[in-house]
């Protein structure tokens, strides 16, 4: 075990971990209590101190982080999840800042949701307050630690973090530094803690802290979503599973089509709101197609293809006959399942049969085929002539995002930090008693 | 097996529970379809169809009824539980008349939530859309049947029931009469269906269609919600246990003390959100104590009650000495568990620790007071100065209730209609990629 480990490693480690979780969730409970009725300056000022406090422990944070680096390298980690693990001075600048960036927001808490008088006289309110202890349970990214700790700061919550054992070395020392800082400022330090010391048993833990944890937040790819809404008797917000569609219908600018197509596959492939599959309406398959597969091509996609799809693919572009496992794939790569389709009803029905309900797009000049598509389309955003890559908190204009809900309670689509707040009725009598 | 069962059981009922109730999950998938798009017009005129129906059925409806009655008195049922379970004609015309008033309430589908212009130019808008399949577990009654499904319907959804074995035989009779009602107005019978053919592991089953079922509501006592929180991998609105306190502050108007008293705890005792444990600053333990606990005991209360509760009861009121063990629970009796405290923060700390989180009161005539149980208390609902059996959708005024939630992801405290919903994200662009 690294020294970095063992500084924020508490006795309790050698205990049973469901017992130690439930210790530290109980923990964050009390601490908890104070930032619920903190003000927005008081939350506001934690933030850019943590912010200060994490520039100021650069060194200590990139010795802990070398650790994980050299762990991950020894036991053969690609480059590519080695750089996304890998902090440097500038990385170390960038999250302190953004933490400052939230403190910029505003506050959800306190918002009056609705109020009325009623016809008794009893005055009603309906008031966002926040849920108390939030749960994250994320991969291996240390970034995400210190953005999970200040979302759930700002929005008046204390956090318990449950981050991948890659990054174990540097999230315990973000951890211990973001606690120092808060001491610091005179709130609890239990108010970020992290559970990582008891390894997966501690994070299963996590999941079963029913009345202890309000809300469980996964953040990473589809297995660890799905062992979460699994294993959880704590309610989880569901995030990111994207296997997003573009319908290109019958009256489609073709022109508008290509630009759309290119930037909703290629801008970014890894991320949720990357399209998967393109429909095309067979009456404009002969226009587009051709251009639009040697497009994909020339982007390094490679198209996987119905029939008649392929009977459209220009020679030099990748092509793979595509079987019902494509429509059903989130690629999260330079790949895209195509299929043309002989109508709108087709169309939708092929979206509502794989769609796992976070972004669908149709792309025409119809207004009817537009407002059936929205109507009749099941997901958290349906975008008409645009790019998937739009469903986001930042480009929503909703500040900082926790994720993007494809479940149906509570949130749907981006979430903000109002997401990480829940309502109290708070009703006012004078004497009032029920007839 | 009794006669009505046998017509609505069809050759599934046969198989596998666990297949067969996914196969009437995903028939309310696809039925759903249907009214997820249809106008408040479409649904008002079956809303009142079937009400009309229920009434044309009303002997078979009785008679099926009847069965249940029967089987529950030969097995021993208790009058009280007998009394519910039995329908007669008038009761048959007010669940009917329940079926009316919603159909008279506003729909809560396309309400726009939010919305906004992008500084891209990108439209925004936030739109209620129903949730799509309901599922929903209750007791006894048969008329939670019909009042569930016209929740359902009213917000776009379409539901699956599981209902007590008690009422099966009238359960299965009104699902009939209902599915029979749809058909008529063209609409798919499969929008009101039941999985009680299939016994306790159809529930089971139901509770597990995760990606059919989109929301899960139990209704009934604390066992039933807590086998089904446990179990269920649909997400789960959690209703209902209600361990509410009262908290009469040294600056109390004594006057309003006492009739507020008495009706949170003896107006209806059965319910969630009549009173289980008074609170009682020490400084007015002498000026109320002992008229109050005069008059529960005439109202027929037996007091559980701390050393300095029982000190101040007079002659002829029944007390028992409280243990922790009363602290913590929702007797729904006319039992109340009593204790003096030493002041506000003891009062708040009692209420914290012991508070499932329904609804908290204080009687105060301090402001400061007042603010900071308000601000403190952790409860769906916190009352200043009034019963707290005023937590109710009725009398909040939004129109009919689902259940009060006790939970605080998606919906905190009594649910209406709009609480049966989602929102799906609409955006409207014109060729937008992101840059």
């Amino acid at each position: 075990m690294t020294t970095s480990l063992e500084q924020s490693t508490p006795a309790l480690a050698q205990d049973d971990p469901e017992v130690a979780v439930l210790e530290v969730a109980r923990r964050a409970r009390e601490a908890s209590r104070a930032l619920a009725t903190a003000t927005r300056a008081t939350k506001d000022a934690a933030l850019r101190a943590l912010a200060d406090a994490l520039v100021a422990a650069t060194d200590r944070v990139l010795a802990a982080n070398a650790e994980d680096v050299a762990r991950g390298r020894a036991g053969g980690m690609s480059e590519g999840l080695l750089d996304r693990l890998a902090l440097t001075p500038e990385r170390v600048v960038a999250i302190a800042d953004a933490l400052r960036e939230l403190a910029a927001l505003p506050d959800p808490v306190g918002e009056v949701v609705r109020g009325s008088t009623l016809p008794n006289g009893l005055r009603l309110r309906q008031v966002r307050v926040p849920m108390g202890v939030v749960g994250m349970i994320y991969e291996a990214r240390p970034n995400v630690t210190v953005d999970a700790a200040g979302l759930a700061l700002k929005s008046g919550n204390a956090v318990v973090l449950r981050g991948g054992s890659a990054a174990a070395s540097s999230n315990a020392t973000i951890v211990e530094v973001l606690a120092e800082a808060l001491a610091a400022q005179g709130l609890p330090r239990d108010l970020v803690q992290s559970v990582d010391a008891w390894g997966r048993p501690g994070g299963v833990a996590l999941m079963h802290a029913r009345g202890l944890v309000d809300v469980l937040v996964p953040r990473g790819g589809a297995d660890l979503i799905a062992t979460v809404v699994r294993e959880a008797t704590v309610p989880v917000i569901e995030t990111g599973v994207g296997n997003c569609h573009l319908y290109v219908d019958a009256s489609a600018d073709l022109d508008d089509a290509l630009p759309i197509l290119l930037n909703a596959k290629t801008q970014r492939v890894g991320v949720c709101n990357a399209v998967e599959t393109l429909l095309v309406h067979r009456d404009v398959a002969d226009a587009f197609l051709p251009s639009a597969l040697a497009a994909l091509g020339q982007a390094g996609v490679t198209v996987h293809g119905d029939a008649a799809t392929l009977a459209h693919a220009p020679q030099g572009v990748a092509t793979v006959p595509a079987t019902e496992a494509d429509w059903g794939t989130e690629y999260l790569s330079l790949d895209l399942a195509v299929r043309v389709v002989d109508d709108l009803d087709a169309a939708i029905d092929h979206v509502r049969r794989w769609s796992t309900g976070h972004t669908e797009a149709i792309l025409t000049r119809d207004l009817r085929a537009s407002e059936r598509f929205v109507a009749e389309v099941d997901a958290a955003a349906v975008i008409v002539n645009a790019s998937t890559r739009f469903t986001d908190g930042g480009q929503f204009g909703l500040g900082a995002e926790i994720g993007i809900s494809t479940q149906k309670l509570h949130a749907r689509g981006p979430m903000g930090l109002a997401e990480l707040t829940t309502t109290k009725w708070v009703v006012h009598g004078d004497g009032h008693v029920r007839p």
